[in-house]
């Protein structure tokens, strides 16, 4: 891996690069994506079955494109029952996490009668994307599912692209199953959002739609925001490693090339004050690279995202973190606890050397769909928070009204709506 | 007002209008939109200033964009006194109920040296655009800035268009002073966003823009949205009053038309199991009318999406309130608490004859920015949430790690990502 000394240009440029991987830059596809859409809110299943047909080769009708018990039943013959009880147990996990965040409705009295507070409630429904083709990625099913259950929404609608024969992946259904989705539908791309986004005479309407896609998915799903609420837009992953000359090179190499193996745009970077670290880590990279898999994929996302940032200062290193912004942060250093509270941007934060990045794409609980490429700025990981909406409550007394009437009537008429003045002046005129 | 009996295929019709109102459907528009968002991206301040005095009519430059201390002091002279001592009340109601949104970062730990957790973080910088033209809605301004302030946002960026001769509305000025704007800046539609997305010369770039707009700026949201977070996307206005036989007609009435002021797409909806009340909010409404200054406006509305639906019984009429998912909901019932409980879809429930919207608007301390034309069914009205965001915590001590590492070895394996099981497998090689 290259191993740069970080000054204010490089830092610069590499911000520009990471940039670059910005799923919301391929304007190029957009009004491919706004006819597919648009053909689906008009025609609906009529449109969804020609797409399928045309891009994933599998002929569906109103009988076959919904999974039915019996297709769950023989996709569960077909599942290692050595990866189903691992399943089970991550599952545990994830639940128990989630728990923890589920906030009640509240409310606050005053002592002239007023209520305020607000009112919980999950939603109704909700579609989740799982991608199709070779791999199968059932974690994601886990992390997609479990929080909008835990949430209480009461129908929860996945959607996945068929294969020719068209059959789904029988490990995504499982999960699916396990998780606890009462529809599955076999449609993918950004005709299945499409449907989710409005109802085709198969597929039901939802009012939030999850899950991670391709470009076409990710475009379809901007598409339908505001129709329905999405999830965020999810980009290509990364890793930011902050380490200190107290870390093991072994263990902070391999966790680098963890999430570089996801996909050429996926982004590894390792930044730390140490000299002597960078260049361990970079040689421990080279020569776990030899005896991985998918050494191809890795290779390449190193070549175009991956650096060893040699700073000036631990606080240099916390500082290009925060401005990078990434999905995942770990801190190896010698007090990592102190570390995190100076860290503003990070989906996920790691902490110390036990806790390596793919503990939390699978198992310790917390989701792994986080938000990617800078957008950890402003977003958060996918959680309960995201299964609900609030209602604001608002009682008022006679008693309290009152003593406020004349003020909020002279807010209205300095805003110039008469109508508002008027209405909350009808209700004490008789008095006056 | 016109007065229906309720039934499937009348529901089915007045939803298929009220969608009618939807700011995602002005596809015509995009194509401009997208213009001005690129040329701001590429050519910042150039094109900025050029579309300032195309749109606005106003020459700026880079001197004379960010409203000045001495231009504060020259808007405090312009406002009445009496008008700012109701904002100061407001206001304080606003920070009180927002203040009790607020979430601490939380943890939790397991004997076996596990740590997870959520630290939140407020955003560090938020935009907040506010639509000039000859009406100013301070109370928008307040609503926008304070729930920021209270989340503990560093920066907060006001945008809003001069007039022809360069200044900015006084009232707008003072109220995002008060509210605690720490830059104000002369520039307004679709440039202005796409200058907060992605920065110019003289606009920062920050991390989240809300705020109301016309067609063209809700439109550049929806363009920038994922480069920046957004607030929802703003539509036409609605209140739905759910009422029973005990309701008094004139508030019921005087309620309607506050909303149905607002704009010619604003939507009021009286449902009642009371042909009698339906019959007398009638009358009271056109005797109403004559009075009010905005009676054109409320004409047009009321002509279009308003509506008294006559239902069979009271679960009919919460049941159409939660298919409309209505912005703002009155319940004036016998027992409004009681129908409260059933509301699955609103953006602020008022309760009882005395919380009258228009309280909820300017005065009470819920905020006002709510979701609009049905997207209650999944936003929340503005809040402190908006301004934070979530990171996961996640510290495994080595012991914790090693009970689950060949469960998440197993899992990763699965996936066929090798490297994720490398990473894990390296800390415990020679052990074993």
């Amino acid at each position: 891996m290259r191993i740069i000394a970080l000054d204010d240009t490089s830092m610069k440029d590499i911000l520009t690069d990471l940039l670059k991987r910005d799923p919301n830059n391929y304007g190029e596809y957009e009004n491919t994506v706004r006819e597919i859409v648009e053909r689906i809110r008009k025609e609906g299943d009529t449109a969804l079955f020609e797409y399928t047909r045309r891009f994933d080769g599998a002929a569906m009708n109103p009988a076959s494109i919904r999974v039915t018990e019996k297709e769950i039943r023989e996709a569960m013959k077909e599942v290692d029952p050595a990866l189903l009880a691992v399943m089970k147990k991550s599952m545990e996990n994830i639940r128990r996490y989630h728990e923890k965040q589920i906030k009640n409705s509240w409310f606050d009295t005053q002592p002239d009668g007023t209520i305020l507070g607000q009112k919980v409630t999950a939603l109704e429904s909700v579609g989740v994307y799982v991608p199709g083709g070779k791999a199968a990625y059932p974690s994601t099913v886990l992390m997609d599912i479990i929080p909008a259950k835990v949430a209480g929404a009461e129908r929860i609608v996945m959607v996945t692209p068929p294969g020719k024969d068209g059959k789904v992946n029988p490990v995504t259904l499982i999960a699916a199953h396990l998780a606890g989705a009462n529809e599955v539908y076999k449609a993918g791309g950004a005709q299945a959002i499409a449907a989710l986004a409005f109802g085709t005479e198969s597929i039901p309407r939802v009012d939030k739609i999850v899950g991670p896609g391709n470009i076409f998915v990710a475009l379809a799903k901007k598409a339908v925001y505001g129709h329905v609420s999405i999830d965020s837009i999810a980009g290509p992953s990364e890793i930011l490693v902050i380490a200190d000359k107290t870390a093991d090179p072994r263990y902070v190499a391999a966790d680098l090339l963890s999430q570089a193996e996801h996909d050429e745009l996926a982004s590894a970077i390792l930044v730390t004050d140490s000299m002597e670290l960078a260049e361990q880590v970079s040689e421990q990279a080279d020569s776990f690279l030899e005896q991985l898999s998918r050494r191809d994929i890795i290779r390449c996302s190193l070549d175009n995202y991956g650096y060893i940032l040699v700073t000036d200062s631990m606080e240099q290193a916390v500082e290009t973190a925060n401005r990078i912004a990434p999905e995942h942060l770990e801190i190896v250093t010698e007090r990592p606890f102190e570390v995190m509270t100076k860290i503003r941007n990070a989906g996920a934060i790691f902490i110390g050397e036990y806790s390596s990045e793919p503990l939390g794409d699978y198992f310790a609980g917390p989701n792994h769909t986080l938000p990617t490429n800078g957008t950890a700025r402003f977003f958060s990981p996918l959680g309960v928070d995201d299964f609900v909406k609030k209602s604001s409550i608002i009682y008022y007394s006679k008693e309290a009204l009152k003593k406020a009437h004349k003020e909020i009537e002279a807010f209205a008429e300095a805003e110039q709506l008469t109508a508002h003045a008027n209405s909350i002046r009808v209700r004490f005129e008789e008095e006056e």
